[in-house]
């Protein structure tokens, strides 16, 4: 079992022995040189993550004029027992991800079986093989203290391994498009310096081959329509020299839909870089002030999420206006305030902090505890109080569990000693939250519970009549709604069968 | 000059005697029942400030099917020295506030000249003859430290008394319409209680004649459009009980454009009061992020705004994204969240503080220090030097400077020592700041300049030409851009002759 890589469907994929690699060495240069001859040019996507793997689908997806791929793409997958699955998945045609949107499947199946452009592989040597190499390493802020987002940052030293590795293999001439959300200012202070060191050793004269680094973020968004959000939509770029941001624009123009969504190009990849985390973060502080107002609503009898209806009728100066709910989850908002505080600090030894953004993410890392006040309005000791929680990912109707509020809700309910159980219906396991079963199906979760959650507003869960759900849990429970998912009719009636209601940021209903 | 109010123009108004009030009253009751003999409906407007003085025309103008009045509007100021004398220019068919809005002057002298049927007066019987009041009190915080807003309060004393006054006056059946930007919990907590009491006094049962209150806020704009801004806008509204709620809803619907601007009721009057305070908080939140984006930018060689239009690309989600300047000014993001803070922990009694907005108001107070910061890295030592400061206003071309930033800038350029001389081509006194000479000829500020700032994007400063500014200097100062003015070609131009530039949020000209 020591060279076995689990996929998330139980099967076990042997990862590759030194021989097989060496073979697998001989086949890139044989499949290269073939793709090379119909005049395509070779990518490389670093990382076969969640925007790595659709990524290459798109840039395979490509077509010049007469309908022919311009590109050939290797994805690139280190041979960890976590993530070598994905390579022979991948190469079988599935996507490595489960989806709601129908395209994933079909363009994975049209770029690998049809098409036969793109291919995983977990040789490191690829990378000497190619024209661009597109990084799509994940990088996480790691926030040491649950609520002091301030003593968060950033441990780059996996993604430095990975660009060293680039800067180990790959040709003079090849552009390195970093697509990560990056701390402000890693592709001049990490990227570049890292290439021009490894070229350096391996006796490449950098004033006349300087690296060719260029920085341009994904906007991806899981759901329904995944794989348009990578290519069809507005894309920042820049790069560190001139050949860097011709090249990027290049390539982008061919890869993304740039007639319906122009490209921005900035000055320097320290603006493009910015731009992704200030962006990310405006998102951060709209929801942090919600959650503020959502709590002063609660207490004077006022419906914040009409409040919001009301201010957003404003078009163009109050729409985007976010709504407040449990929290805050996902891969974004979570963490790239904390990368942009870090690299000011810390890759600029600047001065200050970054206050409005740490102290959003603060409220928003901290604001699933605001839904167990809310039930402690009603049951003040919540020892052996049976819960009820349904919806444990971090969106509607999307099976996404990375940071969910859920799991500080569950945790800090156990810690006041309630009995939690979870109900989700996209979610089959829950890797952050291992010893919690996630059923689904109502049935294992309503019957004698105290309090029921709807944490999450998934379609399924609108269906629910308050008659029905009562009948499951045979129980009056606490009925707690922590996303404006009950209407004040499906309230009313709740109340008149003689439960309790309460709401996060919904003083209407008290 | 005992009892005389000064006009801005100079002009000298008699306060009115005992006896001329008496027969002003007999002359507002001989008015008042001709013009219900037309059938119109009586409005008073309790206030006739920059809000209240273009409502009352608004109302005025109104029309039925067959193109005649609605309504009769009394506008109501006290006969203070202050402001007594918007009395007499108003009656005489003139605006008392000047505005780049050429439907200003029309609409006054449509409603007091052609159709006769708005009218001022300082006469407080008035209150006695009509059928509906809306009140246009000023009410502004008070932030008795600078930067700490956390400390920040609402006086309310005026506005009581305000309200006194009308529960002395009105019929039982008058709608009380609370068009302030109020403190949540105003209507309930202060207004109706209140006018309870006034009408218990007077022997009114309010069992059978409870006061009706209603509150819709307005959502003004200086400048160009400034009656447009009342009269074709969406309207949030609410009443503390049904009568008053039907009352209202006829009422705007007879004097706003709610075919193409419908309105928002709200359950509560917590709720529309709530809605307008949390409205600009959104945007001093908004702000306050990017002036600390701004500075971090500056520092790592970045544009701020092209970042922010690089982010603003993504319509619906991030357009509202608003730009760093000298600072924030104007009478509603400076107070509002102040407004709620103060509600919050007094009016309720509750505990917390709404820290978003709270931190938010206390960065855009403090950043006009940011510009001598910036100005400092130049020239660290700014005693005796000659400081040019262009724009006073809070905006682009507008003449209006209630909480203008410049305002700080110049008290603490002043602590420094340095000489500062002031031009605005739209202010000609400067009522917050008096001791200041505000310049409109150029030539007066700019010879001998050391430091030129552009506070204030007025487009007048657009067309200055660098070779044109240092002509006029005679020397080479150093050039302050607070407000995206200068493009990169202007700024290339100024360094080409000689001159240093910075801008807040523009790192990339370092």
């Amino acid at each position: 079992m020591q060279n076995v890589s689990l996929a998330p469907d139980g099967t076990e994929y042997q990862i590759p022995t030194e021989e097989e690699n060496a073979r697998e060495r001989e086949t890139l240069i044989k499949i290269t040189e073939e793709q090379r001859a119909l005049g395509r040019k070779i990518v490389a996507v670093q990382g076969l993550g969640f925007v790595g793997c659709v990524m290459a689908t798109v840039v395979a997806d490509a077509t010049d004029k007469n309908g022919e791929p311009i590109y050939f793409v290797h994805g690139h997958q280190r041979a960890s027992k976590r993530s070598f699955w994905k390579v022979p998945v991948i190469n079988s045609g599935e996507p490595p991800v489960s989806s709601s949107d129908p395209e994933v499947p079909q363009i994975f199946h049209r770029t690998v079986v049809e098409k036969k452009n793109f291919r995983a592989t977990s040789e490191d040597s690829v990378y000497s093989l190619v024209d661009i190499v597109v990084v799509d390493i994940q990088l996480d802020a790691t926030k040491p203290s649950f609520g002091e987002a301030e003593k968060g940052f950033c441990d780059l030293l996996a993604f430095r391994e990975g660009i060293r590795m680039l800067g180990q293999h790959i040709r003079p001439d090849c552009l390195v498009l970093v697509e990560t959300t990056v701390p402000p200012g890693t592709c001049e202070k990490v990227v570049k310096p890292i290439l021009e060191e490894e070229f350096t050793k391996r006796g490449i004269d950098i004033a006349v081959n300087p690296p060719l680094v260029a920085h341009s973020y994904e906007r991806v968004m899981p759901g329904a329509k995944y794989v348009a959000s990578i290519r069809d939509f507005w894309r920042v770029f820049s790069g560190v020299n001139q050949k860097s941001i011709d090249l990027c624009r290049e390539f982008l123009s061919n890869v993304l839909d740039v007639d319906n969504y122009p490209l921005t190009q900035l000055d320097n990849t320290n603006a493009s870089e910015l731009a992704k985390t200030m962006e990310n973060t405006y998102r951060a502080v709209n929801i942090a002030l919600t959650l503020e107002w959502a709590r002063f609503a609660e207490q004077i009898g006022v419906d914040i999420f009409k409040v919001r209806e009301a201010i957003r009728k404003r078009k163009g100066t109050h729409d985007n206006l976010l709504r407040p709910s449990l929290g805050v989850g996902g891969y974004c908002l979570t963490k790239d305030p904390v990368l942009a505080n870090w690299a000011m600090q810390t890759l600029f030894g600047l001065e200050g902090t970054l206050g409005m953004a740490i102290r959003s993410v603060n409220i928003n890392d901290t604001m699933p505890l605001h839904t167990i006040d809310l039930i402690k309005t009603v049951i003040p000791e919540l020892t052996d109080v049976n819960v009820a929680v349904l919806g444990v990912s971090y969106l509607e109707n999307v099976g996404d569990t990375r940071h969910s509020p859920s799991k500080v809700l569950v945790e800090f309910l156990r810690k006041e000693f309630a009995k939690v159980l979870t109900h989700d219906p996209y979610v089959e396991t829950w890797p952050e939250l291992e010893d919690s079963q996630v059923e689904s199906d109502l049935q294992a979760v309503l019957p004698g519970a105290d309090v029921v959650i709807f944490a999450v507003g998934h379609d399924q869960y609108k269906g629910l009549k308050p008659a029905e759900v009562l009948a499951i849990c045979g129980t009056k429970p606490l009925i707690v709604d922590c996303s404006n998912f009950l209407s004040d009719e499906t309230i009313a009636e709740y109340k008149k069968l003689g439960c309790q209601v309460r709401g996060v940021g919904k003083g209407h209903i008290v």
